[in-house]
């Protein structure tokens, strides 16, 4: 049986963690300063398809006191990426996989730079859930998870063999999350990214849930525009994606009960925002292919502004 | 002599016209609900040069009670433009001229209309002052004025007479206020909306000062590149402007005391804020002459949702 490592035991660490877990997988959890917790109390997920506990948790507050792991799952917020080397290093072996279920583009980057090359799996994960308390994890929608191997920032690294796509598969599948594999990884960030540079960025800078940036025509339009952009910038790197998928997005956001988008949150909450992940990097990439992705520009320089005006204030 | 009316008697009109009647011109006031006041207790202009009373003011409440006047001065805010014709039909004659002293591109179409093509002057004023009471004004700073023909939204209406431009101008310069003339208004108009349009939309959307926005190296780039983004859109509408400008106003800028937008303050007043005439119309003109105009777009959407948004509350 293969061991796998949860790096950030939070909304999404903990929902996936605690489910692999109860399905009998070994899974061990970086909590931090909630492991002692964790480890008198147990991991609660309440689950719209049913609460449960698991009240003998293998909890670590440092990647020190952790076993060698073959599956590392990346469930940080991106923005602590900087910081994942020394957080993963302790815990690899030479046969060890990461699996990074962050948002944005070239998340990975900094897992492959510890794990190497043709070594990590990225997943795009479509998930409602909140951390509500030390080790209490509350999943309100959805879990499904869209996965391929990352191939680096050139494209060039190697794919993850099929069979440890499978076996992370079946443990994924036994424990009731559903994964749809993809061939093109890349293609997927892209696609996902049509969605959060737009509502994460105008929710942010307006200071709006996603209802009202739908409503009024000015910011319904700039969603949209703003998504275009994503769009040529997806395909100016070479990836194939369609115009209707724009209008797939909008009659998406359309049928979305309100919804204040994880960036939105992370802002009013003082939190770091993951602009990194789900701007720099995309803008880098569309700039670097030769397009100028303006409307993606403005959106990222005024969330650099706002983020930078918060910190002094 | 010739006789002025002042349509909008606030922080310009009033300054303005105040000036004109000092100088002893022959000036009428539109002042609407401060016309009773102005009638009992004159109107008042403090300035940097010099405070003084006009004790003996002619103030109307409606146009309808105006004498037929040479010279209109449209001194209101633009967004009040609709109602321009109203305002004006009553006290015009087949002679008249109006100067329209207001900011943006295309503000003085709506005169235009009225009084008819070759008879429009147009005037970007350079002044810092405020209307602190009614028929009391303060007057901060500056006061220059750069006056030139209007030519139609086709750049084809003929200009004003020399000798019209030169009565109004010595009675200007007799005023105490130098009127620098150009033979191409509409590029005055565009070298001062690469200010007006980086620094009232990014104050009023990013919620900060001028010096807040020049201290980030985010928001600088933004407004810098917001210009330049200008500054091509003026070029597409065959406006030969320098790229040195963009520095001159920069560094300008960098100098300027800490600076609340007009545009800011009138948002945080809840007031009606000039999108039309600061961004719609130069937008519209950038891309009828084939240039998208990214940056202006954006910011001239994020506007319009955060006053749709503002209206609703």
């Amino acid at each position: 049986m293969k061991r796998y490592a949860i790096i950030g035991t939070g909304a999404l660490g903990g929902y996936y963690g605690g489910l692999l877990a109860r399905a009998g997988c070994d899974v061990h959890f970086l909590m931090r300063s909630d492991a002692l917790h964790a480890r008198q109390h147990g991991l609660q997920v309440d689950s719209k398809n049913g609460d449960f506990l698991l009240s003998n948790v293998h909890a670590y507050a440092t990647p020190d006191e952790m076993p060698p792991c073959d599956f590392i799952i990346v469930a940080l917020k991106s923005t602590q990426n900087a910081s994942l080397a020394s957080l993963i290093s302790p815990i690899i072996h030479s046969e060890s996989y990461a699996i990074v279920l962050q948002n944005g583009l070239h998340v990975e980057a900094n897992a492959e730079a510890v794990v190497g090359k043709g070594r990590v799996l990225g997943g795009c994960c479509f998930l409602c859930s909140n951390k509500i308390g030390p080790g209490h994890i509350r999943h309100l929608d959805y879990g499904n998870i869209l996965m391929g191997s990352y191939r680096g920032l050139d494209g060039r690294s190697s794919a993850v063999p099929d069979s440890v796509f499978d076996e992370v598969s079946k443990d994924f599948s036994k424990a009731g999350v559903p994964i749809e594999a993809t061939d093109n990884l890349q293609k997927a960030r892209w696609k996902k990214l049509m969605w959060n540079i737009p509502f994460n960025g105008l929710s942010v800078i307006l200071n709006a849930a996603t209802d009202e940036l739908m409503k009024h025509p000015a910011s319904r339009g700039l969603a949209e525009a703003t998504m275009r952009d994503v769009l040529r910038s997806a395909r100016a790197c070479g990836e194939d994606i369609s115009d209707e998928h724009v209008d797939t997005m909008m009659d998406h956001t359309d049928r979305m009960v309100p919804y204040d988008s994880s960036m939105r949150l992370d802002y009013l909450a003082g939190r770091p925002m993951e602009i990194d992940a789900i701007f720099t990097n995309p803008l880098r990439a569309a700039q670097d292919a030769g397009f100028a992705a303006p409307m993606i520009d403005v959106l990222h320089r005024q969330l650099r502004f706002l983020e930078a005006k918060r910190t002094q204030s």
